[in-house]
């Protein structure tokens, strides 16, 4: 890369500069071009999806009668050889020849003649790219997709084993009623599923196939659209050749989906970072997700976490960038459109990473139970405990039984207790009615027991709800597997 | 608003921001908190919605005995009560309450005293907002939907009409092969049924209902979830009280699916100013959508499609300025969530005017139908209907017959003349094999009548694609009316 | 606002809708046109600038001759009488004059005739509005520099009286050394002179006056650019009349040194909700800047902390709104640019209410010297005091001293015991060298009081850097006020 | 990279993203930290930058007697064979050494043995990557300075050259009044000056040297910080050992910088792509900034000009991403702010060949003067001209005039026919007081002569203000070369 050419400090950057210039771009206007231009160090990431869309192009073009058989024959061996050239590393890339597309068909046609020369026929480089760019993208989603489920899969595991694990939930960061670790965990998988959901929804909208929209009008020659669609697992072909070329949505669609997921893992990484820290203390991550310093070895950075919780700057960003770049764009096809691979291309590589390190933190994580039930239990926690009971035995209206309880939490605060540890005398000088029946629901595990309500954080809750997704997400494996 | 108090002009500047701190924060520490904390002023666009979950929450209280039959009917009396007056204008909404839902439940504890105290019984301000907020998402989902629609009919209707009228297809803004206007006109019609899609997608995911999530852990009151949903018309209850108050999801992905719609709309405002400047003169706005100037009555200037062009930089604003706010943030409530509302009240005003000014846009336009046909037919616009009739008649492989066309447009160029003006022996002497049929394809018309494949641009593919959206578009009126 | 008109929940949400077009856009086409394209409702805030700008132009009309002094007095005693009239409310603002311009240029004819009619004269609105919107964010930069200035006195203030306060370094949120709190404030005193630096910076750039440019070319009136960019405070007129009816770039570059302000603030934010959590516990912010809850009275919602972080999420925003607005717009003036306001404008109070919220807290805030005291000390936090005391006096080279170090650690951890809690004969075990002296650096004090290089975190450091910026800050306070 | 491991097509997506996982993830938990973790991939761009802080450091740890001076040369001398060895392409950097600086250090010590060790005295890497990573965006300012100067000069050059050039000058896209080509290019000149100094003021905030600041809180060594900022070329050192390893603002400066800067050229390019439309041929690009096809060699693909359009979008979701990373997080350093370097390096790279591909065509490009002129004289573009007459000479009220003229073009338009071709008896019948005097107006090269005002379009200022470039630039040139 150029940037390894970056000049010498100091003084010298105007020079460094010129010869920066000197060096990249000392062939004049036709080296600017061609480095602007050209994009086989990235697109040729396309390569297997280069080649399928190609296979399927040959053999219809083959059905119709538009190549002969042999033709087809010789295409399909070609292109069969030149992947296992690339998958190999003995496939020589040609800046000159700009992209993937022209640089396997150019090989196509050296290693099979005449009948790769007809390849092109009823098709362009703009349906091409689209179509390439579509599987890929896919492929892609397939990919996360699995990722998804298996950290989903994970939590929900840690979340049975910790069903019954008391920690404090927080509103502002501030303690306000006991929750279980792993009703905590659960939240997480409902976000993950609602990303995985929205893969989904954005792969039926990808899954139209744009080739044979040619350049921009269609064609005249007699193609079958439908079969070149199903071979590829298209569900059908697109309905505008216009649209079909200068449309990007499809990748625009993929990046939201994967800022929302990034946002997602960044709360999850952020609450990591601050249970991590001395003061939480709420749970450990071994070494294999930390990294220590050979001088402070008790120090275990979370820098796992920490990476984690800023790929959501580079998804957010790609999105933007894509977005920004389709602004305004005059239909159909634009050069402007390239610089919609290496925005996905990014985004996709930083969420493989992230799914694949939290997945990993959740796996290796190991909760501080006495910690958080510590904290769980203090800061008055079980106050609206004392005012559902107001309500519901004394039957005062609720504002008025918050109002109650704000006056007992204020005498607990005053003498230094907890409110279980004030006496019933005591708390019947506030509120006459109450009754020793009132402490059966100032301790942690009666707040959490309690919280049956559909979606509440009691432990049957969570351990009927972990199986619920254990059993999908493993019926989904098995049935992936099958 | 206070920025009408921005201070004096020139060198005052200083002194300005002093009296402008004075002015607003003359109150000290209490001043600061009630600007920044406040938000009656924006979420009181709310009200009909608070007022609907609480009528939910209400019915639901007393069917299953929380509260009394009694109590629900004055509850419910005083809440319709308050809509009546909200809807008059007579309510008077106070700061010092914060939020439409104080403002609400505190107008309500006047009219009906005890009743409405108990109105807030197990539940909590943050699966209230989160209802409330959920509700207004689906009534601008449902609301730009039907816009989307009738931008959609509009734009087919106008295919309909232009299905025959030729344009140049361009690529890279140069001309590339005729297209039909009505073609044009369907590409967005294409592009808009899937922010429709998109935002019905978002609808699904959007449809559960928090209310009873109470704070952030559920509650031990024994209410039920599944009426409160069905009431208000939500497909099921959420499933974790974590997430269901500390989720915002809903909120960004109707945002990102806006900016995608709004980069739709953003294109073809730009392709409307380019089409009204004086050099193209491709189609004309009636007075209706553009500005005159009394000086100059012949300019037309086409600002509903500037503002339209311009509407996708607030709402993708929107998006980022939102995720932004959700990254990294800990479990379950936190305050910075309250920014959620402002992006997407202003994201919806701003496609609720650009899909009205777009729709009156695409009714009002008129095609200058000669201009297109004289660019349509310039450029060897037609260059690759020849190289395809050598490849169809002549058997070329398609990169020879791409070869021999170049080199007859050059000898066309070089002639200044354009390809159908070739004459026969002189278009021999290039490729030998060419005969008089060679003519047949060369005219625009002939070129696009050729464009039949799936989803090309022939008038025949027109007609039929428009027709199949509108009878879509109509039935699915006919059915809303129904 | 139209947002008040959303819709009924439900299933009515396509009537809601229709309800809603009919009602908004029952005018037709014209209706949409207006709603698009009216300014009034935000560019009235610009009503200063635009009295002030007019003034001068007026002013410099009769100083060159193009208009009377009779005219000239004409039009100043009436923009005065405006101004009056906006300032205490009785002027009245009608949306078919479309913007503040032509508000307050109608209203100037009404009152003062043929004299208010010659006040267009070699100018027009491109270069008004261009002039109106440089001195609105002139103003604003003025106001938060201000607020910057009074944050940072806040700030150097508390510095100076917890300079000795031990508190444990982060890095990764993990104790990595210790510091002082002081240290820690000046931290942010150091980001906030960036901002406020790179305000008078954008300020400079801003200050020129494009009043005279016309609608694009320039006049061909005599007019004195130099005598209005004078009378305005302007450095210089601008030098190219397209440039100054095109450039937004003092718009962006304001708001982009707001979002990186933002974004300091939503660190500083950050750190204090997380020291107000119960595990941290390092400092307690008053009631004045929390919220309660009558429930819990022992709760500290951090919610203008949290408000403060969640800002940079809107001013972000606006800057992204903005650059995506001007994106590929043609030269010169284009509607689009209309969109520039209401970025600008909500940025600003966004970051009025936020610096003012920073300031509050700064000023309330008390730390809990024991409880940091108590973090700082633990983890093996004087580690590195240990490396270099046996580099500095053992003479060790470095990479050696820290294998050392780590070594004597990982004995103290296997003990139980704190690095200062190993016997000098333990430590010898591990290397012969040691003497008693080490002792003397492995207390938290004295690893402060060590660390003396510039920028570093001592106590006397940080006292005498705090000074220096009172220093500074105290004597530009004196001089704005002289 | 793993991208070109992503998985087949089809069915088979969840396969091959089992696949992928057991590929990158087979080593488990480690191999995922390592993914994430590892920067050397990037950050090597660093090197120069990394050696010359080391030998700074080195340098100065000699003159303060903290490593004796023969450790100092054997530093010295290794490190400069290390560059060598990067230069020449026979370093080998290691992913187990995670990045650039430990990877040059460890490579040190296997040269000079101990003396390496002794290297890492009194810094730590926190401050040296803040050290390495300004002077690589010192570097890049420098050299994107001389780029943009040179594109100034290319803009200012052609501009003399085009001084006379009438073209019509839009605003909305709508022929408004006529201008020069010369002053269109200025304008560009104009926003340009402003990048270049941003450019210059974001230097001058990041010229302070971080190196000192160690870990976070200063060093007990008796280091000179001044000494190291100093041979540096830093203006001093910074003054907060916490700021100075947790702040990216210089990161974040620069790239808002560039964000803005790429709208600039975004623009113009935009301008480009229009103006090379076949309606328009305003200009024309030559072979070498255009891509062709062999189908259709008239086919001008302005693809360079569609590259600089669509730069913006990456620049600007770079600043979007970094600033999103840096949101909320709690000093001092985190492990989050390892994502600053790529959207550096990727925005630099960007604008570096946008630069170069802009300065290119600038060269390159020729006008159509006489298709210019021809759109610049129609369209009543005189029409302000005729207003201002009857100002000047008639002395109308300049509202009067203006709706004067209306009258006068809706009559000329009524006959087709030209301002100029109305008869003076015709002009009368509006006005009676029109003299002969008035066709003196009406042409657009007296138009543009009387745009005299100081940045108007005529002719005697363009010359005039493209000398005052030239000269200073040349100067500057000269300057650096001297």
């Amino acid at each position: 890369m150029s940037l390894d050419e970056q000049g010498k400090t100091g003084k010298s950057g105007e020079a460094a500069a010129n010869a920066q210039w000197g060096g990249r771009f000392a062939g004049g206007p036709s080296a600017i071009m061609r480095a602007i231009n050209v994009s086989i160090g990235f697109d040729k990431a396309m390569w297997r999806q280069d080649i399928a869309g190609s296979l399927a192009h040959a053999a219809m073009l083959a059905k119709v009668g538009i190549i002969s058989a042999a033709d087809e024959a010789a295409i399909r061996e070609g292109l069969t050889e030149i992947g296992r050239e690339i998958e190999t590393g003995t496939f020589v890339f040609e800046d000159a020849l700009e992209d993937i597309h022209m640089n396997i068909e150019a090989r196509l046609s050296e290693r099979v003649g005449e009948a790769g020369k007809r390849l092109h026929t009823a098709r362009s480089r703009n349906d091409q790219v689209a179509t390439d760019f579509r599987l890929w993208v896919r492929d892609s989603i397939d990919g996360l997709s699995a990722q998804v489920s298996a950290l989903m899969r994970s939590l929900a595991t840690r979340a049975l084993e910790y069903a019954d694990t008391a920690m404090p939930g927080f509103t502002h960061l501030q303690t306000a009623q006991p929750v279980t670790f792993g009703h905590h965990l659960l939240a997480y998988v409902e976000m993950l599923s609602r990303d995985r959901w929205r893969l989904a929804d954005a792969r039926k909208r990808l899954n139209e196939c744009p080739l044979g929209s040619a350049a921009l009008a269609g064609t005249s020659f007699p193609i079958d659209r439908k079969m070149t669609a199903a071979t590829l697992g298209f569900d059908r072909p697109t309905a505008n050749s216009l649209d079909a070329v200068s449309d990007r949505d499809f990748a625009l669609e993929y990046l939201s989906a994967l800022s929302i997921m990034a946002m997602h893992l960044s709360r999850f990484a952020e609450e990591i970072v601050i249970w991590c820290s001395a003061p939480f203390s709420f749970i450990r991550l071994s070494d294999a997700f930390t990294t220590g310093s050979s001088i402070m070895p008790q120090k275990r950075n979370p820098d796992a976490a920490e990476l984690a919780r800023a790929k959501v700057g580079r998804v957010l960003g790609s999105f933007v960038g894509l977005l920004t770049v389709m602004k305004g764009l005059p239909l159909a096809y634009a050069k402007d459109m390239q610089e919609d691979k290496l925005p996905v291309f990014e985004a996709t590589e930083a969420m493989t990473l992230t799914l694949a390190a939290c997945d990993g933190m959740v796996r290796d994580l190991t909760a501080n139970g006495a910690q958080m039930r510590r904290f769980a239990g203090s800061g008055y926690s079980t106050a609206t405990d004392l005012a559902d009971w107001l309500v519901r035995v004394l039957k005062l209206p609720f504002r008025t039984a918050h109002h109650v309880t704000g006056r007992l939490v204020a005498m607990a605060e005053a003498k230094g207790v907890d409110l279980g540890e004030l006496t019933l005398a005591e708390m019947q000088l506030v509120e006459p009615g109450i009754t020793e029946d009132v402490f059966s629901v100032l301790s942690v595990d009666a707040s959490i027991a309690s919280r049956t309500s559909e979606g509440g954080t009691a432990g049957s809750n969570v351990r009927r709800q972990a199986d619920i997704w254990l059993t999908q997400l493993n019926g989904e494996q098995a049935g992936d597997a099958a």
